[in-house]
């Protein structure tokens, strides 16, 4: 009963995240080929942190699956993941507004970072409450997807102040390389319960 | 379960995008008919929108209920399909702004047939998942509307660089033939529980 | 099954339309207590907004609690509905940016009522599908505050262009006429209960 | 039943009143650290937003959980609630915006006391409505946190126009004292449970 609770509040904030971003493709003056074109950086933010956004609901789910009860460190690291991709409308805005800036793509990178290391937190609080034999943990096994996208952020913090491309390219592939959805969790589910 | 919270979060997306969509109607600076008159080409544009979102929820609602699990395929194509009606309010606010511009009324089409291969796939992959036999396969039959619609959004958007009506009319024509609901699921569903 | 959806959906929106009329409190340039001053008429309406969005969602309740199955006409009567209650941040902010400008408040009128009428038809869209000795239709009774209040939006709208206040006091007035909520449907559905 | 769209309602105001709060957070026209540097006061508003919200969200949770049914009390006190909580995104802005000036502060001090009195008020229609031997009120107990959270606003509202950090201290202080999260009720229910 609580768990439902936990799953409609974050859904209800990740459904306002997703969708807010949409509200920074400001409508151009212009009604001609230009002036879309004009929109194509922020645009390709958008379909980034749209799938950032898609991805963190698709995992959160599987991860939120797994748990019987909420403790109130779930609540709490459950809060403060939403906080951190609260602020990814903000920094995709900025982004796309100054394409290829530093400062901006370095903030979008901590805006990621944080996030990934308040979901490990949150995965965290779910395996010690279920405690020795969790079914979360055996499913994560290595997780190295888990600690490789953290180690990527924080190499493509620095690098964007040199080259601002390959920052760029590192947010997608990682991006990329998550949109393959987490079966582990559901494999090991499915396993549990044969 | 897992269905649970799909709907959930589509839901939460859709009733975002319906209602964020009433924003573009900014209030007017006069107080007096003709500033409300002014706003009439982006009211009909929100009206139009508003169908659609409607129609597609409708639609979604007695798609879904038709899956009894949620594979990966079908949490991902639905996220794609919320991308693209993501994409409404902005094409909405463009055409609005500028009233009959074959450029936005262009873009317009453009998010309209994404929309509609997108819920095309997402029909695909519940389809797939419920294999031969499949109940929503046998619900759908030809599919005739599913399959006029795209044709339809193929024909306006070059029509709407010569005929900016014509094009008009056809996004509404289409929105007219879905308002009567998709009673085909409902029907065979109900077959099937007799 | 299908009604939890329907409720879902419909307490998103209203959700979304009562939160984002606060939006239109823009935050004031100044930092004294004549800046917050100049905001009192917007404030006014939206308090008043807020109670009228809070009422339909407290019937609403009572009356889809009141439904078995979904139709197709209640499906649609409930998204009428659900338009008509989203031009109320429009309404309330174009008012509250020309205090007591009688257009505005003309429009505020017709959205009221539009959305008083949109309820009645989703209330007759239940009725019908219920079908005689429809629980509803018992609970509703004579239904006075239903009648009387597209009444008192009727007389409001014409007087409004005479004595502004006067018009505002009748929406006023209405809105508190609802806010002693809608037992009768509670009521009768625990007789039938018992 | 009630109860649940109780919860979704709540729950969806709640989602769009912590999630818009980030719009303020606008998107500076430079992209270099100062640019950044000069949304520290709105940021750290939207922090201590950010938490209220949470906190509110986090005992809500709770204390409807000790509910079995809604009266028209609890609807209306909840309706309450959400009104003086949807109040919080403008406060935080004015705040931001002016940072540290006395009459904002004093405003979001004045929303921060009338949500912790609306609390009250629907704990207190939640106790009525369970009757004596309330579950709520054995979980309550003396309720310190409850009645010195009040009672540190109205201390603080003052103070601000003459100490402000005093003032925005103290906010920041009652909303630590509320992180630890409300384990009486958890703790109560679970010795019920027994």
């Amino acid at each position: 009963m609580q768990k439902n609770r936990l799953e409609a509040f974050s859904d209800g904030v990740l459904a306002i995240i997703i969708t807010i971003m949409v509200l920074e493709l400001k409508v151009p003056r212009g009604a001609d080929w230009s002036a879309l074109a004009a929109l194509a950086p922020i645009f390709s933010g958008y379909v980034l942190s749209f799938l950032y956004i898609g991805i963190y609901w698709n995992n959160h789910h599987h991860l939120i699956q797994s748990t019987r009860q909420v403790s109130a460190a779930i609540l709490w690291t459950n809060l403060h993941l939403l906080f951190w991709l609260s602020l990814l409308p903000f920094a995709t805005a900025w982004v796309g507004q100054n394409y290829l800036a530093p400062v901006p793509l370095a903030i979008y990178g901590v805006v990621l970072l944080m996030a990934a290391l308040a979901y490990f937190m949150l995965q965290q609080a779910i395996v010690i409450q279920q405690g020795p034999g969790s079914v979360l943990a055996a499913a994560l096994g290595a997780d190295w997807k888990g600690k490789l996208s953290p180690l990527a952020y924080v190499a493509a913090i620095p690098i964007g102040f040199v080259l601002p491309w390959l920052a760029a390219g590192l947010y997608f592939g990682v991006a990329l390389l998550w949109v393959v959805p987490d079966r582990r969790i559901e494999r090991t589910l499915r396993q549990v319960g044969e």
